[in-house]
């Protein structure tokens, strides 16, 4: 955990990465979240400013952290994308981090394209003004990785440990990837599986972050209890191989969740997905929709974790 | 109306269209309504989660809906087309509203593009969810048919049943024109006459939807109460000559609300358009602004419509 | 000041331009500004709807806006750009005033590329409905000009009179540059030179403004306390030389503000700009974040202006 993220007295200054936060923190999250998963509202950061800064645009993160905010009574504008673009030379990251702290935000829900994005922002944000990575490039993604956590303590229980789990598709590029690894370690997960194309989940890579590799899907799914599905982009489907181009339908066939696949899982398992899901390429349309699935809980309990953070970050006393 | 829009208590479980409403259901409608329109305001959806989505861009609908969910105190969220473009490949509609319901959202307000979205929409929504229909294709858009009957009755009295309504411009394409025959008829209006080009408002068109058609304007508006007239699209003009390009000036002579017309309407007739308003094209500036003109009454108690129909779906007790 | 801009009992009805505002006027929005530059919000726009139009697209300004409203308890909704662009023929300026107004809009704050955008709205806005300037053509941004004021009063205290302030850069196409003059002149500053390349700052427009002008940009920053830089924009140095493309590097070296002519300054002298920066353009890197540099507290105060502006005008008794 980069030192900025903890105050001396270890609240959480920033939410960057979920890598190497103590134990107490994550717990200390999951308490208040059962707070809002439980139906629980407060208004607890009224009056206070925050700003969603998205270079890059998601619907989804922004909408749900948009609605969290709001939900917790606080002033919220949004900065995103198209209107950035309004300028013919962009302000920086960091220029753009002074000024909405000069005009008085509490916090800033940063999206960004590049890699440490959130670091930067964190590195200029005067004292008082907290950063929360909505998203940095391939990097982290923290609080979708507290959700899907979150998700599997209220299905599986408290204790994740003994839970066998399959990361499948686009690591290379994911940082929900990245950020599911680091908390399901803290958590004492130990059968974490990756398992993709080798250009998309390098065995390198896997190295790298202490999880095993399979290539091999069917080999990968077998016997594990959550099987995590990535978003994957046709542009990579199309990079796969340089020769002939890969059929979405293919990418399914070989590399995806399909209907045989699910069948042949544990009838324990579950299945889940940070969303938006692409129907027929890396999940079939009937798994998706299936009882196994927990993707509509995840967005649910992404709620409940993002006012959690915002409470925990910027609710005063 | 569809039987998923009434709750067997005779409430309404969402707002898609105005077809076979029952007259009851309206008339409470009107009555919510007159408590805003009469500059009433009340915090009544304090705390609940609304979002906007808008497939199709529109700045009146969205910024109206948007405004009176902000005044009866709503946590709103918007979500539009830009923004979802963002996607490389989108979301189906349907996840967009499984996914929002599940964020915990109490209404959604859906503007889209094909014919039925909305009814498939409720058909995905959880129970509880709200769908309200912000304008579907060329189907339904019955927040406006609400407001513009509204209006007739804060003009005319609660009784329209004697007053003649001409409908003019492109009806085929018209969601508005479709909701305004829908409520008129509930109201008890019978003499409701459609007019436009054969290619914009045909006669089997008016056929099917029971009421007389003419073709020649002047003819149409002769001894009528109100003059509805809707918005003509540019490139709709251009396709009515395929040979012969007609200009705007041309259409506005032929099939729009020139002044000659509107000095020629009966003394107490009145003017209505659902907005915005092509000057110069279906009706002439002078008109647009005249004593005659009810147009931004419409916008006014658009408002009061939009609050009644939150209030009454979304409200508690 | 135009008549439509002041009512009768000397109450702003609208805020278009600082030209020949009572200085009774400016000092009152000054002394509101005070309340909230001290850190003390107050929720007294509540249930006042506010309505943001901004025609340019304008990251910092509209943000600003939007966050002051909010602070206030507004409830706030944006139209801009994008969206307008939706229609495939745009409602004039003129129709989307009045249709806000008629959705019951407290208050319209407008940014428009035109010059005197903001009178026409001004002139349609019903009684009741406040219109403020976001900034219209190069023709004034009122806002901002009392923002720069009421900087200095803080830094340099009340009495701005003895000051000499420098406006460098394109002067020619800056509504900041016109009404920071405005307010200046009304404060008592007599010396106020105007510098830049005659191409953006002609001796004809400094004439008609009633400042000097000096095209060596040394000779106009000797002695000053103020060294006000205006943005440039890239297409506006391309055009200062037909015939030679000046870069960037060379505009900064000709008349930016480098590190050595920030050195040469007096040692009192502040740094301001109306952002966003163009760093190493019209102000060198280190320059923006050197000690005399105001320009974070521009934004910081720009914030308890805008909430000054919106009380005065909109609030309450």
């Amino acid at each position: 955990m980069p030192a900025e993220q903890q105050n001396p007295d270890g609240s959480l200054a920033h939410l960057l990465t979920l890598q190497d936060m103590p134990l107490a923190t994550a717990e200390r999250l999951f308490s208040l979240a059962d707070f809002y998963a439980a139906g629980n509202r407060a208004r607890r950061l009224r009056g206070k400013l925050l700003v969603n800064i998205f270079f890059e645009s998601s619907t989804r993160t922004r909408t749900a952290f948009e609605a969290a905010s709001k939900q917790l009574g606080a002033d919220v504008v949004n900065l995103d994308q198209i209107r950035m673009a309004g300028a013919t030379k962009s302000e920086s990251l960091e220029d753009t981090v002074r000024t909405v702290s000069a005009m008085g935000a509490a916090g800033i829900v940063l999206r960004h394209g590049e890699d440490g994005a959130a670091h930067k922002a964190a590195a200029v944000a005067p004292a008082g003004v907290v950063i929360i990575n909505g998203g940095d490039g391939c990097n982290s993604h923290p609080t979708q990785g507290l959700t899907d956590a979150y998700t599997m303590r209220q299905h599986f229980g408290k204790d994740l440990s003994k839970l066998s789990v399959a990361i499948v598709g686009d690591v290379l590029h994911s940082r929900v990837a990245r950020s599911n690894l680091h908390i399901l370690r803290l958590l004492g997960v130990d059968d974490i599986r990756l398992a993709g194309p080798e250009q998309l989940c390098p065995s390198a890579l896997a190295q790298q972050l202490g999880a095993t590799v399979n290539h091999n899907i069917d080999d990968a799914l077998a016997g594990v209890d959550v099987v995590m599905m990535l978003r994957i982009q046709r542009e990579r489907i199309q990079a796969l191989n340089r020769n002939v181009d890969m059929s979405e339908a293919e990418y399914l066939a070989q590399y995806g969740l399909t209907e045989a696949r699910a069948a042949a899982l544990k009838p324990s398992a579950v299945v889940m997905h940070p969303g938006p899901i692409n129907r027929g390429v890396e999940i079939a349309d009937s798994v998706a929709d299936s009882k196994r699935s927990l993707i509509l809980q995840q967005v649910h309990y992404g709620m409940a974790i993002r006012m959690a953070v915002l409470t925990d970050l910027i609710a005063d006393e």
